[in-house]
């Protein structure tokens, strides 16, 4: 088991979207509980399974498999809860850290989100000026929840 | 993916217990809805997780993994629903088939049920004078449906 501490934001302004190429994410949910989190992703050309734990805090565990793209679409396509999630991700460098920005399309259209994953909870961080209010104890958040809630009915 | 075709019965005595040495299984779901299933198990020293697809008669889609030994005692101790599935499995051949004998312990002690995989749903097998009544299509007899309403409370 590995452990996921991350913390999530709002954007303040449009300056993160030059500052890295998207890369397009399509992911569904097999389970998304809040007790437990199935999830299939592919990424590029790569595929992986991922289990999630319960949220303590800003950690949650975490078990993650590569698997076949052909069985990702294969589940994504016929098995996953819908709709899946389709966002565009950028990776983006900023004092040594690796900021993921976000930025959802379909019924979650018009949200970005920006996460930073950390070692400890309290391990400090600078913040870019592009990123603004944190979100990470709202659940409304949490992918899972896009799904049966999304953004766009807000 | 996979098809998994299984048929399932009851036994009519005790001829089988002889027939073959059994192996503990262990098991635990991270999802066991109608529409998906997410399975751990360990049988020895092998832990697989597990998906499959609704049941479609007899049919079912099936995709298979093998994660490390210990990823799945922490899955199956942690993060399953509870109570697992432990059951005693034994493996006889009959007729050039392979007759998949579970023996259930815990909150199901005293079930015992016979499984055929087959390639078709009209695939013809010959019967060991052991296996009785079919029970295919009987519900509750689903390895899933056996933790919310274990034997014990039939």
């Amino acid at each position: 088991m590995g452990v996921e501490i991350e913390r999530k934001f709002l954007l303040a302004n449009d300056d993160w979207r030059e500052l890295a190429d998207p890369e397009l994410l399509r992911q569904g949910y097999l389970s998304s509980t809040r007790e437990r989190v199935v999830r299939v992703r592919i990424e590029g050309h790569h595929a992986m399974l991922t289990i999630k734990g319960p949220n303590v805090g800003a950690s949650r565990g975490e078990w993650e498999y590569p698997i076949p793209l052909a069985d990702a679409n294969e589940l994504l396509d016929g098995l996953c809860e819908q709709p899946l999630i389709e966002k565009y991700r950028r990776r983006i460098m900023y004092a040594g850290m690796v900021w993921e920005v976000d930025e959802f399309l379909g019924a979650n259209f018009g949200l970005v989100v920006a996460e930073i994953e950390l070692h400890s909870e309290d391990q400090p961080f600078d913040k870019p000026d592009w990123v603004g209010e944190e979100v990470s104890d709202d659940a409304r958040y949490y992918n899972a929840n896009l799904i049966r809630h999304p953004y766009s009915q807000w």
